[in-house]
């Protein structure tokens, strides 16, 4: 008997976890999913995730799937996982897909948005979604300074070590920037990352606003492919993945 | 010599809070705020809020007042503040107002917010702000709804049991519903509100988003003057004190 491939559209709170991946010693979301799923299904199942998630980071749109000989209807488990996980992992769709769809490898795009808050105290209401900044920042020097990063370019300067990844070229579609004061969103489109690329990227982008450095200066930053050059990884409670294209 | 008189706007998330007023055996946001004054200025200090929000209700705009005889700048007590207090309670700002200053009594109008999410599952980032129900309404008919609480109205029957309070005439300024699917936002604008008048009206307007009564119900349950009448109290964390008016 062939099994079906479930597709999950996962939405999460990062706060309370070790990101994503399972790993011993520590709570994941991952690992929380596979539990749930054993308990429906009775197997031992392994999800496939679009993008392995760090400590902290939330997500609205995880795409995750897994293969299944169960007879509960695709779209009834993300019921069903809802009704055994907390609060904070919340699955938002489950549908039946083709044997031949990968949560990673099919995927055509995906979104991250990173959000800042630019005043004096932050937030209480909503302070686990976003980083924040004591100093103004020159919100248009950093628009300007994003368009550089657009584009395919070799990013390994812009890639925290533990990668073992060979191929460090990726190509950026689309870089936005929303400001709404005291909140300062950034998203960025691209087919994929590096290991935390964006909070990099967000890093820099935060020294081109606080003066450190010019909007001219990123394409140097970027040919040089020093990890030192760019700015400090941004912290990951201001990041979340919004969504994966297929 | 005579004391000063400092107004503070204060943010906070009232997920961990018994609410704002002091009492015993249980931690609320006044008892917080009043011991870190009390260790900032050696005084003890009573505030005086422009609204006691319940248990669970949070703030992007409460004020409160107090008299002191501090040194301290007022316009430091925001920063000496924010650094004794817990992450989910931030003062955005003090200020020096004048003796005749009084949080509750000098207030022109307040503004609260309520928001529902509609879907099948609810979110999971930003959960603890948001009212999460299952069924469909009807936007159109709750818009339509709202309309007959503007004006000035006896209350009573959208009162909890509990209060004291004697007039129960209030004047509905506004109301406004922000429709941005699955996230519906409904705010209130008034004089004053008595003791879960808008969550009280938030279950009304569910309960005709649901069909379980007609807009033109409306103006009769208010006449009425009979709690049982109007709709269920909605729960306390959709709602926010988003800002008081002087």
């Amino acid at each position: 008997m062939t099994k079906k491939n479930i597709k999950l559209k996962i939405e999460y709170d990062g706060t309370a976890y070790s990101g994503w991946q399972r790993q011993k010693n520590a709570t994941t979301i991952q690992e929380l999913l596979e539990d749930s799923l054993h308990r429906i299904t009775g197997e031992n199942i392994t999800l496939i995730a679009a993008g392995r998630t760090d400590t902290g980071v939330h997500a609205r749109g995880q795409v995750a799937n897994f293969f299944t000989s169960s007879n509960i209807p695709a779209e009834r488990f993300s019921f069903a996982l809802n009704s055994l996980l907390p609060k904070d992992i919340v699955v938002q769709n489950s549908e039946l897909v083709s044997d031949k769809f990968h949560s990673r490898y099919s995927a055509n795009a995906k979104r991250y948005s990173y959000t800042i808050i630019l005043s004096d105290h932050g937030v209480a209401v909503g302070r686990n979604y976003v980083h924040h900044i004591r100093r103004k920042l020159d919100i248009e020097l950093m628009r300007e300074a994003s368009r550089h990063f657009l584009g395919e370019h070799d990013f390994v300067g812009f890639m925290s070590t533990g990668s073992s990844i060979k191929n460090t070229v990726r190509k950026i579609e689309d870089i936005n920037l929303l400001w709404n004061n005291p909140c300062l969103r950034i998203d960025f489109l691209a087919q994929g990352f590096l290991y935390n690329m964006v909070r990099i990227m967000v890093g820099t982008l935060i020294d081109v606003g606080a003066g450190k450095i010019l909007p001219s200066d990123i394409p140097g930053i970027i040919n040089s492919c020093k990890r030192e050059l760019a700015g400090a990884t941004a912290p990951s409670c201001g990041l979340c993945l919004e969504e994966v294209y297929y």
